[in-house]
Protein backbone atom coordinates (compact mmCIF):
# COMPACT_ATOMS: atom_id res chain seq x y z
CA UNK A 1 0.00 0.00 0.00
CA UNK A 2 1.10 3.48 -0.34
CA UNK A 3 2.97 5.23 2.42
CA UNK A 4 1.87 8.95 3.74
CA UNK A 5 5.02 10.46 4.55
CA UNK A 6 5.57 13.96 6.14
CA UNK A 7 8.60 16.28 4.87
CA UNK A 8 9.32 19.36 6.38
CA UNK A 9 12.15 21.78 7.25
CA UNK A 10 12.55 22.71 10.54
CA UNK A 11 15.08 24.94 12.75
CA UNK A 12 16.99 23.27 15.30
CA UNK A 13 14.44 24.77 17.88
CA UNK A 14 11.18 23.43 16.25
CA UNK A 15 10.23 25.80 13.53
CA UNK A 16 8.91 25.40 10.27
CA UNK A 17 8.27 29.09 9.85
CA UNK A 18 8.65 32.70 11.34
CA UNK A 19 5.75 34.31 13.31
CA UNK A 20 4.22 36.01 10.55
CA UNK A 21 4.44 32.45 8.20
CA UNK A 22 8.03 33.33 6.30
CA UNK A 23 10.11 30.49 5.39
CA UNK A 24 13.13 32.14 4.80
CA UNK A 25 15.76 31.89 6.22
CA UNK A 26 14.79 28.15 6.88
CA UNK A 27 14.31 26.96 3.20
CA UNK A 28 17.75 28.81 2.36
CA UNK A 29 19.10 25.06 1.77
CA UNK A 30 16.35 24.64 -0.98
CA UNK A 31 17.07 27.08 -3.28
CA UNK A 32 20.83 26.12 -4.64
CA UNK A 33 19.55 22.67 -5.32
CA UNK A 34 18.75 21.69 -8.79
CA UNK A 35 15.28 19.24 -7.35
CA UNK A 36 14.16 23.45 -6.46
CA UNK A 37 14.76 24.65 -9.68
CA UNK A 38 13.50 22.22 -11.36
CA UNK A 39 10.40 21.74 -9.61
CA UNK A 40 9.87 25.53 -9.74
CA UNK A 41 10.49 25.14 -13.52
CA UNK A 42 14.31 26.46 -13.77
CA UNK A 43 17.37 24.80 -15.06
CA UNK A 44 20.92 24.52 -13.39
CA UNK A 45 20.84 24.34 -9.97
CA UNK A 46 23.39 22.19 -7.54
CA UNK A 47 23.26 18.11 -8.03
CA UNK A 48 24.19 17.27 -4.43
CA UNK A 49 23.11 15.09 -2.04
CA UNK A 50 20.56 17.62 -0.50
CA UNK A 51 19.21 17.64 -4.27
CA UNK A 52 18.94 14.04 -4.22
CA UNK A 53 17.17 13.96 -1.52
CA UNK A 54 14.62 16.20 -2.78
CA UNK A 55 13.93 14.87 -5.24
CA UNK A 56 13.83 11.73 -3.73
CA UNK A 57 10.46 13.05 -2.06
CA UNK A 58 9.12 14.94 -5.14
CA UNK A 59 9.71 11.48 -7.12
CA UNK A 60 7.19 9.53 -4.65
CA UNK A 61 4.76 11.85 -4.06
CA UNK A 62 1.21 11.28 -6.27
CA UNK A 63 -0.69 13.33 -4.18
CA UNK A 64 -0.44 16.39 -1.30
CA UNK A 65 -2.83 16.86 1.67
CA UNK A 66 -1.92 20.46 2.92
CA UNK A 67 -4.36 23.20 5.23
CA UNK A 68 -6.63 25.85 4.23
CA UNK A 69 -3.88 28.00 5.64
CA UNK A 70 -1.20 26.99 4.27
CA UNK A 71 -2.94 27.45 1.00
CA UNK A 72 -4.01 30.71 1.47
CA UNK A 73 0.06 31.94 2.42
CA UNK A 74 0.91 30.51 -0.80
CA UNK A 75 -1.46 32.25 -2.65
CA UNK A 76 1.47 33.48 -4.73
CA UNK A 77 2.10 30.07 -6.42
CA UNK A 78 1.35 30.98 -10.21
CA UNK A 79 -0.41 29.58 -12.64
CA UNK A 80 1.94 26.60 -13.07
CA UNK A 81 2.21 25.35 -8.75
CA UNK A 82 5.45 23.32 -7.81
CA UNK A 83 3.55 20.34 -7.14
CA UNK A 84 2.36 18.50 -10.34
CA UNK A 85 0.23 16.25 -8.66
CA UNK A 86 -3.43 16.84 -7.16
CA UNK A 87 -3.36 18.71 -4.25
CA UNK A 88 -6.33 18.06 -1.54
CA UNK A 89 -6.72 20.80 0.85
CA UNK A 90 -8.57 20.86 3.58
CA UNK A 91 -11.04 23.44 4.55
CA UNK A 92 -14.19 24.18 6.09
CA UNK A 93 -15.57 26.25 3.24
CA UNK A 94 -16.83 24.57 0.12
CA UNK A 95 -14.84 25.81 -3.31
CA UNK A 96 -15.05 24.56 -7.06
CA UNK A 97 -12.00 22.23 -7.96
CA UNK A 98 -9.10 24.60 -9.57
CA UNK A 99 -7.24 23.07 -12.40
CA UNK A 100 -3.51 24.86 -12.94
CA UNK A 101 -0.74 24.23 -15.54
CA UNK A 102 1.56 21.28 -15.21
CA UNK A 103 -0.48 19.18 -13.47
CA UNK A 104 -1.50 20.66 -10.19
CA UNK A 105 -5.20 20.28 -9.19
CA UNK A 106 -6.42 21.72 -5.97
CA UNK A 107 -9.56 20.04 -4.40
CA UNK A 108 -11.07 21.12 -1.04
CA UNK A 109 -12.06 18.92 0.81
CA UNK A 110 -14.83 19.86 3.93
CA UNK A 111 -15.56 16.23 5.36
CA UNK A 112 -12.36 15.84 7.21
CA UNK A 113 -8.77 14.53 7.72
CA UNK A 114 -9.66 10.81 6.78
CA UNK A 115 -11.77 11.46 3.75
CA UNK A 116 -8.85 13.99 2.51
CA UNK A 117 -6.51 11.13 3.04
CA UNK A 118 -8.45 8.59 0.92
CA UNK A 119 -9.02 10.56 -1.78
CA UNK A 120 -5.12 11.25 -2.23
CA UNK A 121 -4.91 8.20 -1.83
CA UNK A 122 -6.87 7.76 -4.63
CA UNK A 123 -5.37 9.90 -7.02
CA UNK A 124 -1.75 8.77 -6.11
CA UNK A 125 -2.20 5.43 -7.27
CA UNK A 126 0.96 3.59 -6.87
CA UNK A 127 2.74 6.63 -5.63
CA UNK A 128 3.12 7.91 -1.64
CA UNK A 129 1.07 10.51 -0.14
CA UNK A 130 2.75 13.74 1.16
CA UNK A 131 1.45 15.65 4.01
CA UNK A 132 3.11 18.57 3.33
CA UNK A 133 1.67 21.45 6.23
CA UNK A 134 1.16 23.10 7.69
CA UNK A 135 2.32 22.12 11.37
CA UNK A 136 -1.47 21.99 12.64
CA UNK A 137 -2.64 19.34 9.27
CA UNK A 138 0.66 17.30 10.17
CA UNK A 139 0.10 17.30 14.07
CA UNK A 140 -3.94 16.17 13.09
CA UNK A 141 -2.38 13.18 11.04
CA UNK A 142 0.41 12.54 13.60
CA UNK A 143 -2.11 12.28 16.29
CA UNK A 144 -4.51 10.28 14.08
CA UNK A 145 -1.99 7.50 13.59
CA UNK A 146 -1.87 8.24 9.88
CA UNK A 147 1.86 8.75 8.73
CA UNK A 148 4.38 6.47 8.05
CA UNK A 149 7.21 8.19 7.78
CA UNK A 150 8.93 11.46 8.86
CA UNK A 151 11.45 13.37 7.11
CA UNK A 152 12.48 16.36 9.10
CA UNK A 153 15.68 18.48 7.32
CA UNK A 154 16.96 20.26 10.24
CA UNK A 155 18.28 23.86 9.05
CA UNK A 156 20.99 25.54 11.05
CA UNK A 157 18.93 28.07 12.79
CA UNK A 158 17.69 29.15 16.02
CA UNK A 159 14.73 30.54 14.58
CA UNK A 160 13.14 31.91 18.65
CA UNK A 161 9.79 32.37 17.74
CA UNK A 162 7.43 31.01 15.25
CA UNK A 163 5.04 28.06 14.49
CA UNK A 164 6.18 25.10 15.56
CA UNK A 165 5.97 21.73 14.00
CA UNK A 166 4.81 19.85 16.98
CA UNK A 167 2.80 22.60 18.04
CA UNK A 168 2.62 23.07 22.62
CA UNK A 169 -0.32 20.54 23.11
CA UNK A 170 1.04 18.24 26.07
CA UNK A 171 0.43 15.02 24.06
CA UNK A 172 1.68 12.05 25.13
CA UNK A 173 5.45 10.58 24.77
CA UNK A 174 5.34 8.54 21.21
CA UNK A 175 8.83 6.51 20.58
CA UNK A 176 9.88 6.75 16.25
CA UNK A 177 12.38 4.99 14.75
CA UNK A 178 15.38 6.21 13.08
CA UNK A 179 15.45 5.40 9.44
CA UNK A 180 18.39 7.17 7.62
CA UNK A 181 20.86 10.64 8.81
CA UNK A 182 22.28 12.44 6.28
CA UNK A 183 24.32 15.98 6.61
CA UNK A 184 25.81 18.46 4.49
CA UNK A 185 27.01 21.73 5.63
CA UNK A 186 23.82 23.20 4.58
CA UNK A 187 21.28 20.70 6.38
CA UNK A 188 20.81 17.65 8.18
CA UNK A 189 18.18 15.35 6.97
CA UNK A 190 16.23 12.82 9.36
CA UNK A 191 14.06 10.45 8.22
CA UNK A 192 11.97 8.34 10.87
CA UNK A 193 9.03 5.24 10.71
CA UNK A 194 6.35 5.66 12.65
CA UNK A 195 4.44 2.10 13.90
CA UNK A 196 0.91 2.58 13.50
CA UNK B 1 42.10 28.71 23.66
CA UNK B 2 40.18 26.46 25.14
CA UNK B 3 36.42 25.94 23.76
CA UNK B 4 33.10 26.22 25.09
CA UNK B 5 30.52 23.21 24.35
CA UNK B 6 27.34 21.94 24.87
CA UNK B 7 26.80 18.53 24.87
CA UNK B 8 22.77 17.43 24.83
CA UNK B 9 20.01 14.82 24.22
CA UNK B 10 16.92 16.60 23.27
CA UNK B 11 13.37 14.92 21.80
CA UNK B 12 12.73 15.79 17.96
CA UNK B 13 10.09 17.78 19.50
CA UNK B 14 12.56 19.91 21.58
CA UNK B 15 12.69 18.46 25.06
CA UNK B 16 15.56 17.55 27.28
CA UNK B 17 13.87 16.20 30.26
CA UNK B 18 10.20 15.15 30.87
CA UNK B 19 7.61 17.35 33.23
CA UNK B 20 9.34 16.01 36.37
CA UNK B 21 12.74 16.80 35.16
CA UNK B 22 13.16 12.75 34.21
CA UNK B 23 15.47 11.72 31.96
CA UNK B 24 14.15 8.53 30.19
CA UNK B 25 13.12 7.09 27.24
CA UNK B 26 15.44 10.40 26.09
CA UNK B 27 18.69 8.72 27.81
CA UNK B 28 18.12 5.09 26.11
CA UNK B 29 20.45 5.54 23.46
CA UNK B 30 23.37 6.09 26.44
CA UNK B 31 23.18 3.23 28.64
CA UNK B 32 24.18 0.61 26.35
CA UNK B 33 27.67 2.29 25.42
CA UNK B 34 30.63 1.25 27.07
CA UNK B 35 31.18 5.13 27.08
CA UNK B 36 28.36 5.55 29.17
CA UNK B 37 29.32 2.59 31.36
CA UNK B 38 33.21 3.33 31.81
CA UNK B 39 31.79 6.87 33.29
CA UNK B 40 30.22 5.24 35.78
CA UNK B 41 32.96 2.88 36.50
CA UNK B 42 31.19 -0.45 35.20
CA UNK B 43 33.15 -2.69 32.50
CA UNK B 44 31.66 -3.95 29.16
CA UNK B 45 28.81 -2.04 27.29
CA UNK B 46 28.99 -1.71 23.13
CA UNK B 47 32.05 -0.23 21.30
CA UNK B 48 29.46 1.54 18.69
CA UNK B 49 30.18 4.95 16.98
CA UNK B 50 27.40 6.14 19.21
CA UNK B 51 30.04 5.22 22.35
CA UNK B 52 32.78 6.65 20.48
CA UNK B 53 31.18 9.73 20.29
CA UNK B 54 30.04 10.03 24.00
CA UNK B 55 33.65 8.80 24.91
CA UNK B 56 35.22 11.97 22.97
CA UNK B 57 32.77 14.56 24.39
CA UNK B 58 33.88 12.96 28.16
CA UNK B 59 37.73 13.03 26.90
CA UNK B 60 37.85 16.89 25.76
CA UNK B 61 36.08 18.21 28.70
CA UNK B 62 38.06 19.66 31.92
CA UNK B 63 35.91 21.24 33.48
CA UNK B 64 31.77 21.35 33.41
CA UNK B 65 29.18 24.88 34.41
CA UNK B 66 25.88 23.37 35.54
CA UNK B 67 22.73 24.55 37.31
CA UNK B 68 22.08 24.63 40.61
CA UNK B 69 19.30 22.79 39.45
CA UNK B 70 21.03 20.25 37.92
CA UNK B 71 22.72 19.55 40.86
CA UNK B 72 19.88 19.41 42.67
CA UNK B 73 17.96 16.85 40.36
CA UNK B 74 21.45 14.83 40.25
CA UNK B 75 21.50 14.41 44.19
CA UNK B 76 21.22 10.82 43.52
CA UNK B 77 25.01 11.22 42.35
CA UNK B 78 26.91 8.94 44.56
CA UNK B 79 29.93 8.89 46.32
CA UNK B 80 31.85 8.62 42.76
CA UNK B 81 30.09 11.00 40.26
CA UNK B 82 30.28 10.42 36.46
CA UNK B 83 32.68 13.72 35.48
CA UNK B 84 35.75 12.99 37.36
CA UNK B 85 36.88 16.74 36.65
CA UNK B 86 35.83 20.12 38.32
CA UNK B 87 32.72 20.85 38.39
CA UNK B 88 31.44 24.61 38.75
CA UNK B 89 27.63 25.06 39.92
CA UNK B 90 25.88 28.15 39.65
CA UNK B 91 24.13 28.88 42.45
CA UNK B 92 22.93 32.38 45.13
CA UNK B 93 23.57 30.21 48.27
CA UNK B 94 27.12 30.11 49.04
CA UNK B 95 28.50 26.85 49.72
CA UNK B 96 31.93 25.60 50.47
CA UNK B 97 33.45 23.13 48.14
CA UNK B 98 32.71 19.70 48.22
CA UNK B 99 34.94 17.49 47.18
CA UNK B 100 33.80 13.33 45.43
CA UNK B 101 36.05 10.08 45.35
CA UNK B 102 37.12 10.06 41.52
CA UNK B 103 38.16 13.26 40.95
CA UNK B 104 35.07 15.27 40.81
CA UNK B 105 34.49 18.26 42.76
CA UNK B 106 31.96 20.71 43.06
CA UNK B 107 32.55 24.59 43.70
CA UNK B 108 29.11 27.21 44.04
CA UNK B 109 30.03 30.26 41.91
CA UNK B 110 27.51 32.88 43.41
CA UNK B 111 28.53 35.39 41.21
CA UNK B 112 27.48 34.93 37.35
CA UNK B 113 27.96 32.86 34.44
CA UNK B 114 31.11 34.91 33.24
CA UNK B 115 32.74 34.06 36.63
CA UNK B 116 31.74 30.56 36.61
CA UNK B 117 32.85 30.03 32.91
CA UNK B 118 36.34 31.96 34.07
CA UNK B 119 36.96 29.20 37.27
CA UNK B 120 35.98 26.34 34.75
CA UNK B 121 38.43 27.71 32.42
CA UNK B 122 40.86 27.75 34.44
CA UNK B 123 40.10 24.53 36.15
CA UNK B 124 40.00 23.06 32.63
CA UNK B 125 43.47 23.97 31.45
CA UNK B 126 44.24 22.95 27.62
CA UNK B 127 40.90 21.21 27.65
CA UNK B 128 37.44 22.37 26.43
CA UNK B 129 34.38 23.45 28.88
CA UNK B 130 31.49 21.77 28.81
CA UNK B 131 28.32 23.64 29.43
CA UNK B 132 26.26 20.50 30.75
CA UNK B 133 22.87 22.10 31.97
CA UNK B 134 20.12 22.78 32.51
CA UNK B 135 18.25 24.53 29.66
CA UNK B 136 17.88 27.63 31.43
CA UNK B 137 22.04 27.47 31.95
CA UNK B 138 22.50 26.81 28.11
CA UNK B 139 20.03 29.05 27.04
CA UNK B 140 22.32 32.06 29.51
CA UNK B 141 25.36 31.04 28.06
CA UNK B 142 24.18 30.94 24.39
CA UNK B 143 22.38 34.65 25.06
CA UNK B 144 25.49 36.14 26.31
CA UNK B 145 27.26 34.42 23.10
CA UNK B 146 30.20 32.21 25.16
CA UNK B 147 29.01 28.97 23.46
CA UNK B 148 31.58 27.90 20.40
CA UNK B 149 29.62 24.30 19.97
CA UNK B 150 27.10 22.86 20.59
CA UNK B 151 26.14 18.84 19.76
CA UNK B 152 22.81 18.02 20.30
CA UNK B 153 21.78 14.32 19.93
CA UNK B 154 18.65 14.11 18.85
CA UNK B 155 16.65 10.81 20.37
CA UNK B 156 13.90 9.71 18.35
CA UNK B 157 11.16 10.24 20.41
CA UNK B 158 8.35 13.10 20.59
CA UNK B 159 8.40 13.23 24.15
CA UNK B 160 5.05 16.12 24.10
CA UNK B 161 5.55 18.12 27.05
CA UNK B 162 8.62 18.97 29.48
CA UNK B 163 11.65 20.79 29.70
CA UNK B 164 12.70 22.63 26.17
CA UNK B 165 15.92 22.78 25.06
CA UNK B 166 15.63 26.53 24.05
CA UNK B 167 12.97 27.30 26.19
CA UNK B 168 9.65 30.06 24.98
CA UNK B 169 11.82 33.31 25.01
CA UNK B 170 11.08 34.98 21.75
CA UNK B 171 14.70 35.43 21.41
CA UNK B 172 15.86 36.88 17.84
CA UNK B 173 16.85 34.02 15.53
CA UNK B 174 20.44 33.22 15.33
CA UNK B 175 22.43 31.53 12.30
CA UNK B 176 24.89 27.94 13.33
CA UNK B 177 26.87 25.83 11.20
CA UNK B 178 27.02 22.56 10.76
CA UNK B 179 30.24 20.76 12.05
CA UNK B 180 28.83 16.95 11.34
CA UNK B 181 26.33 14.72 11.12
CA UNK B 182 26.27 10.99 12.33
CA UNK B 183 23.15 8.84 12.88
CA UNK B 184 22.33 5.38 13.83
CA UNK B 185 19.57 3.82 14.71
CA UNK B 186 19.57 4.44 18.37
CA UNK B 187 20.05 8.71 17.50
CA UNK B 188 21.36 11.26 15.45
CA UNK B 189 24.60 13.39 16.63
CA UNK B 190 24.24 17.14 15.12
CA UNK B 191 27.26 19.50 15.87
CA UNK B 192 26.99 22.85 14.97
CA UNK B 193 29.34 25.81 15.40
CA UNK B 194 28.48 28.81 16.68
CA UNK B 195 29.90 32.13 15.45
CA UNK B 196 30.85 34.27 18.67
Amino acid sequence: MSSVFVEITMSLDGFIAGPNDEIDPLHDWLYPTRGFRKRHGMDGGETTQDSDILEEAMARAGALVVGRRMYDVAEGWDDNPPFHVPVFVLTRRPRELIAKEGGTTFTFVTDGITSALAQAREAAGEKDISVAGGANVIQQYLDAGLIDEMQVHIAPLLLGRGIRLFGDSNRAPRRLEIDRVIGSPAVAHLRFRIAR
